[in-house]
């Protein structure tokens, strides 16, 4: 996803395309039909280089399954500035099959589950 | 910075260089002899790039001037995995001049204020 500060569709209280950690916790997450879907629960991001690997969804009560954590990879998520929040282009198939967790059973984020996470969606890690 | 998942020194509780947004507070921020300087309050995060632009330090007490916080540019932190926080290249005098803000006082953040705070700490924006 492209860096552009010259989004005029951006509005004031976007605050020029930055968001405090602090923040982000509740961003809607839409699919390609601007249903909601779930929010972001946290990011994981790398300590070194400071780029964002995951957005983790919270999809609790969608699809009636109790809170689970659904990690997805950055680069399928996309911005959505009309919306506030960060469209990604999957079904409910493919969000169910995807690799979860239960609050309190964190898997380690290293790079095995990273392959397995990002391969399930496609992208490379 | 670059990612190197090859660090053999990574420690195991480093989970493998990545950490919660919700776990960044806290983290420790050193000078290059070692002294604790403050911690790091938030990220600031690009919406749509995901790339971290700043690490918002804390230096409360420290100067003895109350709580502020300094946004330092990301490119001017570099994580030390022994210590397990972030060392900068920074004396006092120059982070007591630096660009900061009181609680309840946030700045916009945008290009100008990028450009400001980068170009006080020498780093292209």
């Amino acid at each position: 996803m492209a860096f552009d500060t010259n989004d005029d569709t951006m509005s004031r209280s976007e605050t020029y395309d930055l968001i405090s950690s602090e923040k982000v916790d509740g961003t809607a997450v839409f699919n390609r039909n601007g249903d909601k879907l779930g929010t972001v629960h946290h990011f994981m991001v790398g300590k070194r280089d400071g780029r964002v690997r995951y957005a983790v969804m919270s999809f609790g009560g969608l699809f009636g399954m109790g809170e689970r954590y659904h990690p997805l990879p950055w680069d399928v998520l996309t911005y959505d500035t009309e919306k506030g929040g960060y469209a990604v282009d999957l079904d409910k198939d493919k969000l169910e099959g995807a690799p979860s967790y239960e609050r309190g059973s964190e898997p380690t984020y290293d790079r095995i589950y990273g392959e397995q996470v990002y391969g399930y969606y496609g992208v490379p890690y």
